[in-house]
């Protein structure tokens, strides 16, 4: 374990990428070394964003050319960019972490069905570790090749991972999510516009459709014990900066009761420092969890009424640039270095 | 029919009366006679709300005195305090319409088991026809005691009646909801400060404990032939003003094509002025509703490529203002006098 | 006086141009014939826009050319986009009703200083008369080309003429305004994105920079029987889809009580049914004004503790979309037609 | 300087207190002993707010009895309620930092005349610091009784600062100020639900009315050796949950050029952590500081086009939360007790 560390982040100026810079500022043993930006090479990170912190004076620059310079790559390129930018890092015995979606699934035939396309770097698909940090731990340990989680899955994942291991999740979860924007990245685009937002709400690509069911299945069907699950998921676009609330329907086995999913969970999560179980009739909320690095969530029984129930209410939130992209990609590094998985983060 | 109404509006300080207030502005049949405020009485409506129009300068007065002036009241009460006005108000032979939950459900235990306590006047409840104006248009005509639906209800129930209409309900549907903060009322409340609702979002009251459930059990269930609905009923609180956006997951029976369901909505709703039914392919949104009267709704199969899917997604948005109180209101209005439906609506 | 005029709309999918659509959808005597747009042609104007009311069945049509339908034409089209338009429909005698800056200004050497280039039709600038109907009422009747004018100087405009045309407006004003982001357009420019506005307060083009500054200077240094003023006018950007507020400062000269300078605004504004002059102790907000048609106009003396003070703060505020836009071009239309000048507004 | 202190907040439920706490846990070198809070004793912070981060698990406790277990007590108690509390933290020997506006002002007079009653203990204005911590930090090293400044007038005073200084802040400043809604406090007021203040503007208090003026002529009318200053201060509410924009409108001596103006401020600030200069041709914004205990100004000539024009338009933001309280009481914590200035702080 070394005790200072030196980054590169490759596409530093989109909202990941911005949000990455402001909590390396905390980290004690992290170096920003070099930042990269196709479209503003050469202008400082202050020109392009209204940075609220003390600006590294360090330039923008073109492209990923002192991968001898860094003990770590943060990619924090458009899907479909990372798989060469990867291959070129990797060959430097870089450590990569890649926050895009393109080392996330297991393997080419996924990718195929869910990305519309071949991927250019089948091979390379194994060695990654998914970086789901609570359920992927031990495999993070030393790793050198991270594919982060995507924005959605790490709460759905993460909200359904003690009943999918206990066998409890049953044959369907339905998952209705609430977004914030800034999961849209920061391109302009007609529908992300602030009046086209503001004062409104929109569904979108709901039931299965979204790619994002492709990260739930890969987490959640491995671990559920009785079988695969079919999941609807319904995403909405709401009018926030920051966060996703995600609301899950899930009927659990006869006979299992409320106690038992309550000591699961505590079981499952106990001593993790990022996950906030909310106590008997709280519900997770956004403010739980915005600015910061944890996954809070809460378990309701559907009817008050029927204690031996099996409909239950998961609620899984957590900020997706944080948890959902720059946060957990801290995370990941933290426990690949063997430091201490907290550090640098709130 | 008369040609000239006179209105008086009980409790015209809330969001609901103000709301009422303005859009009888643009009614050319209806004369607001008197308003009237417990707290604010003596002061002008542009005392206590900075209204967008030219204010009727008679000032908010106190009780409900003079019930011989007026030929319609609508009664912009707090819940449970509409019993004793309504009373008065029928003994003087207006025709009352009553914005609250007072008079909406069917019988004195349903109103216990969902609000708590003895409805004070049960012999009532039989006599009001429940206002939802594309499901009881029938009976409204000529009613002269009209109980205006709840906000989630109204939306809920147009989205669903369709499918409880023909028997394709299920026994099972998930409503998750998402509301704007004007539902919650106009007083000064924690939850609904500024900092608390924006960039947040809050679930609660989820499963089976709100008592808008009453209301769909009320229509949908009346309406399902195959037999009741267990409902799941999970309202959040957004960052929005306006409007209410319900998804709602239903499976229909084997067999039935998505073809057959467009066109059972066609059909159930053709000619009606304020539904939107969005074509295939795109979801309704708050855009498409709010400052209107109208009912959007989306019918989106959940898997593409399962063709003979039995899940459906069913979205459906509303302005709580206007279809969820005031403008359903003087849709009520409109139908029992006869008048034009679209009356003073958009 | 005719009783149905035939209107067409000339780039119907903006802002402008839709809410437009909107507001004519209650205009009794005023039927869209056509409307056009040059990037979606063909689409349904509710395949780009998600309106909130009865859909106009006509499709969108690129181009301008059956001017032989229409009685009017509204122009709301980019700036520099509408010289040519207007002068196709000047040429098929209909009444032109431009949106654009084009024709505002006075002369050809005031737009070339303002927008940076050549006007290519300065012969025309003269026959435009200036839609400012509280002032220029008069000069509208019976007009045939009319420049609409721009949303943030019809506030400081209204705002500040009476006092212009009593000789009080000074030597100096400064104008503090704040816009909602509508005021910019529908275009996807990355400084009108949801997450950049959201949470965020920016200024811009502050000072004696911005091209509206030439729209105050031309009505109110024309009205100003105490010479030219010198302005100050700091443009704000804010998180809200609609309306402008300005805080006006200005120093009144020396014996002019504030009693005075009430009874001047409401002489001015007597009977205009657009103008809220709000009373002594009440100040403008944007509620007062969002979705109608009218100007709120507060009247502050800086220092109460100065019963002689000679320093007030005039707060203006409009609804950028209709009176600062749409709103007030139907009221211009009104009024050069000779219709009651309230129809179709609130 | 000792290396760790324990510290006790009174009054940890409100959004200063809360945001302390918030803050405290980056704090090396300070513990949170005790919190306390009149009306939710006996709860834990977490029911009262959701909190984003790892919660303390001790309770909320009652009234301040144990001053002897803590060095330094932050007060976060109402205005008026802080006098009591800070004599007995007095009496046991503990650094006092107020957050409230009773310490601030400097003689009874003052305080009578903006807080409109008699100061109870007006003997100990003199012994309290004014924390401003970028203009008093001299008084500031060792203080034992430090009066937090109000939110408006950390980012007046620091951005009018150096121009009061070098006597070039002329007679009359007008400042225009934009503030986000968590200013008001956490209670539940009408004027500040979500739906009165979402999608809406309003002024409030301008003039010469609002207490913090007499912050703003405390220092600089102190500072200011070319002589007092007449303040026009109007603050706006705005749809925000955290930061203030103050455009402040100044006018220069003859003379004086924008690189003197630039170079002054370039010296003043030399070497501070938290003021944030904005290059020329920028402009600060919200964005600049939010979540930050930074201070951004901007200058700007009013007219581009007279290189010797008088006219100045500064502009500063800041988090009213962080550098306009919290931020800001941590700054002075640790410049009193000799710490690192910037410890816990970003």
């Amino acid at each position: 374990m070394k005790q200072h560390y030196r980054a590169g982040i490759a596409g530093a100026t989109g909202y990941t990428g911005a949000e990455l810079v402001r909590l390396l500022q905390a980290h004690p043993h992290l170096q920003v070394q070099w930042i990269t930006s196709e479209s503003s090479a050469g202008k400082l990170l202050s020109d392009v964003h209204s940075v609220p912190w003390a600006i590294p004076l360090i330039p923008l620059e073109e492209g990923v050319a002192r991968a001898g310079e860094v003990d770590v790559v943060f990619l924090c390129l458009p899907h479909g960019e990372s798989i060469t930018a990867a291959q070129r890092f990797i060959a430097a015995g870089v450590l990569v972490i890649d926050l895009s979606a393109d080392f996330r699934l297991a393997d080419a035939a996924s990718y195929r069905r869910w990305y519309g396309k071949e991927h250019s770097a089948p091979e390379l698909l194994d060695d990654f570790v998914y970086g789901l940090c609570e359920v992927n731990r031990a495999q993070l340990r030393g790793a050198r090749r991270i594919a982060n989680p995507g924005c959605y899955p790490t709460g759905v994942n993460l909200g359904l991972y003690p009943l999918a291991k206990a066998g409890w999740l049953g044959d369907r979860v339905i998952v209705d999510s609430k977004s914030s924007v800034s999961g849209a990245g920061r391109t302009a685009k007609l529908p992300y516009l602030f009046v086209e937002v503001n004062e409104n709400m929109s569904p979108y690509s709901i039931g299965y459709r979204h790619r994002h069911i492709a990260e739930m299945e890969l987490v959640l069907n491995a671990a559920a014990i009785s079988g695969p699950v079919r999941f609807t998921f319904s995403p909405h676009l709401l009018p926030l900066n920051r966060g996703i609330l995600s609301t899950m329907y899930v009927t659990v086995p006869e006979g299992v009761s409320e106690q038992q999913i309550r000591d699961l969970y505590s079981a499952t999560y106990a001593g993790e420092p990022f996950i906030h179980l909310l106590p008997a009739g709280q519900l997770a909320t956004l403010r739980h969890v915005t600015h910061s690095n944890r996954c809070a969530i809460s378990i309701t029984p559907a009817n008050p009424d029927e204690p031996d129930g099996r409909e239950y209410i998961i609620v899984a939130t957590l900020d997706n640039l944080v948890k959902g992209a720059s946060g957990q990609a801290i995370q990941c590094f933290n426990i690949a270095t063997g430091l201490p998985e907290t550090e640098g983060l709130l």
